[in-house]
């Protein structure tokens, strides 16, 4: 078994990401994460699909991705020149002065940036690769994480002369 | 018909992914965007869907997905206070030095940033809520958008006095 990234362009329609998220939890696989979102057209989203699977099964998948009819295009990205990114806010225990100014430093540490503070918590966000958020996270758990939401991954064709 | 925000908790099993978005295309609703992440907890993932629908069968929905076995919790942001944010990434149109200089100087006017330069294109990175990127993709569009990986909108509970 082994991570593969899948991208798939789909027309955007109900149902269609019920059925291409279906055709890979009919085979058992885990999707490890999943965006989706429009495209330069409107009527055209990507999803992008980080799977753990092994080959000979995911080409079967990507067979039947190719066969579904709103399915435009399906791209494995594993093993080419890809740049990805993903997105994460964290909500982080924050009490007292002190404290929300340790976080504050830290954030700034990593390019992190403050995008709301309560009474008992702040809200830390970050884009990177998963080494990155993996660090953020981290660095944030010792004050207590509240909350998080991320993304999933998304991830574009390049020519590897990326950051 | 108006747009929600519903963060949902579900164990990190496969097929529940399927099964969520499943309940949403059975009634019709168009999922605008859709993000899927692991929490802090790597069992659980936290899934944030933005969706198109009337309040009523909305709430059908939302008890429907409580019913769920590998649903943890059902949050509706529609109308309270949240920051949200979404990621997105551009590939555009640059042949030459000149061309490519305009567009570095059109993505740090906004805070973007070039993560990938390749002979005849260049990768815009940007993070922001639904107006700083659909001002980022008119920005760009007139050099050539040749691909959009964009993430669904990520959404946290807050207390109202972010950015």
């Amino acid at each position: 078994m082994s991570k593969f990234v899948i991208s798939v362009l789909v027309e955007n329609k109900f149902g269609v990401l019920a059925r291409v998220a279906g055709l890979f939890s009919a085979r058992g696989f885990n999707i490890d994460s999943l965006a989706v979102g429009e495209t330069e057209d409107p009527t055209v989203s990507r999803m992008t699909i980080v799977v753990e699977a092994d080959e000979r099964t995911l080409e079967q998948v990507k067979k039947q991705l190719n066969k579904l009819i709103d399915v435009i295009r399906v791209q494995d990205l594993t093993g080419g020149h890809y740049v990805d990114r993903e997105l994460i806010m964290i909500k982080v225990k924050s009490e007292g002065a002190k404290v929300r100014e340790k976080i504050v430093q830290a954030a700034d540490s990593t390019g992190a940036e403050i995008i709301d503070v309560g009474k008992k918590f702040v809200i830390v966000e970050e884009t990177g690769d998963e080494h990155k958020i993996k660090a953020l996270i981290e660095l944030l758990r010792p004050y207590g994480i509240l909350e998080i939401a991320r993304t999933g991954k998304i991830a574009l064709q390049a020519e590897g002369n990326g950051k």
